[in-house]
């Protein structure tokens, strides 16, 4: 598939551009061409490291959307809103949009506070790109494990949106090995996925661990 | 420890009670006194089974936190709330009183849904219990698992509160076996534990698993 990863040059960005690159056509976005053909040529030179010869491009973010039929909005959440409107109308109708975006702010500890209009990033980003589908997902991934490629990862992706584009994108997490999607539900439930970034940033500080993430335990239904 | 589980007639009451009747004093609470004896009876049945010999026993809520040094309100939210409302000015003001209540409701899917005044039923339970500490903890402790006395667990418990209560409900939680806790923060932030038990309720029902829970997957700090 054709993924655009805006604000590729981040740490989530990269890293997914990392991930994907080996088995899909990654394009790294930003607002400026030129660190985005940076974060490229450093992507595929960790790749080459690591014996695997990946091409990446690097684009400016109008750019790097073109003919994508996945987009993720790889910003914080101050960057993702004025991202979102600057590609409106640019996008292909059919391209998914995915959102690992966070609204936090600082009081002490870190809190989720999403718009109380949209009650989620997912739905505020929704809201400006009404076109295209939107999905929530890899808010409890963190950046630093998938820029490691030695790290074989083990961690669990919650997944929130339509079922048919909600499927794809469990499909590309799954292509990317060492992650296990979960149906988490429609994007409407999204405000219960994106306030585990900031629990998980807390549970850090205050645990002495670092780059926390989740599993889910369940039990098979026999 | 003496402590008193309100609502020890429900799943997660009486999963708590069979848990700590080994190395604890415990009272199961109902607004029946009959209903908690039975309780009681039969949570020393199960754990003479495994060859453990307790003394739990039953009363009714009032007579059930007489002395107690922790109180859980193991209820669901809309018993929660008016049971909280009459043990007000009758339980010890060093009593530290456990949430793990959550306010949900149904639209689809689950949502998490607390009072927009409060924010948290671990606040608002704070609102009408002014005068003790409220620590919440045990939203992703599958009751079914905690009764099932087989079960291992090796499952992750968030607390929220204040520092001094919450490190006793982590020891109460450690003493438990097979539950590790992670300080999750101050109270403040029980919202964002609260709202991970409708997400784990939904993605149980959307990926054929039951009792679903979480755990934390850090990297040691070196």
């Amino acid at each position: 598939m054709r993924i655009a990863l805006l604000g590729g040059t981040g740490n989530i960005g990269e890293g997914l551009a990392l991930r994907w690159a080996p088995k899909h056509d990654v394009i790294i976005g930003s607002r400026s061409a030129e660190k985005a053909e940076e974060a490229a040529a450093f992507c595929e030179e960790l790749l080459l490291e690591k014996g695997k010869t990946c091409e990446l491009s690097g684009e400016d973010n109008i750019q790097a959307i073109a003919d994508c039929e996945v987009i993720v909005l790889a910003l914080q959440y101050q960057y993702a809103m004025p991202t979102a409107v600057a590609i409106k109308g640019k996008l292909n109708s059919s391209a998914i949009v995915v959102s690992p975006v966070v609204p936090m702010t600082k009081d002490g500890f870190l809190r989720y506070e999403p718009s109380q209009k949209y009650g989620s990033a997912a739905l505020e980003i929704k809201n400006t790109l009404s076109d295209n589908e939107v999905v929530s997902a890899f808010h409890t991934t963190p950046a630093a494990r998938l820029l490691d490629l030695d790290d074989k990862l083990g961690l669990d992706v919650l997944v929130c949106g339509s079922e048919k584009p909600k499927k794809v994108v469990m499909g590309l997490i799954k292509d990317i090995g060492g992650l296990t999607p979960f149906d988490a539900g429609p994007l409407e439930a999204s405000y219960m996925l994106e306030s585990i970034t900031p629990l998980l940033i807390n549970i850090s500080a205050r645990n002495r661990i670092k780059n926390s993430s989740i599993r889910i335990v369940g039990q098979q239904i026999k």
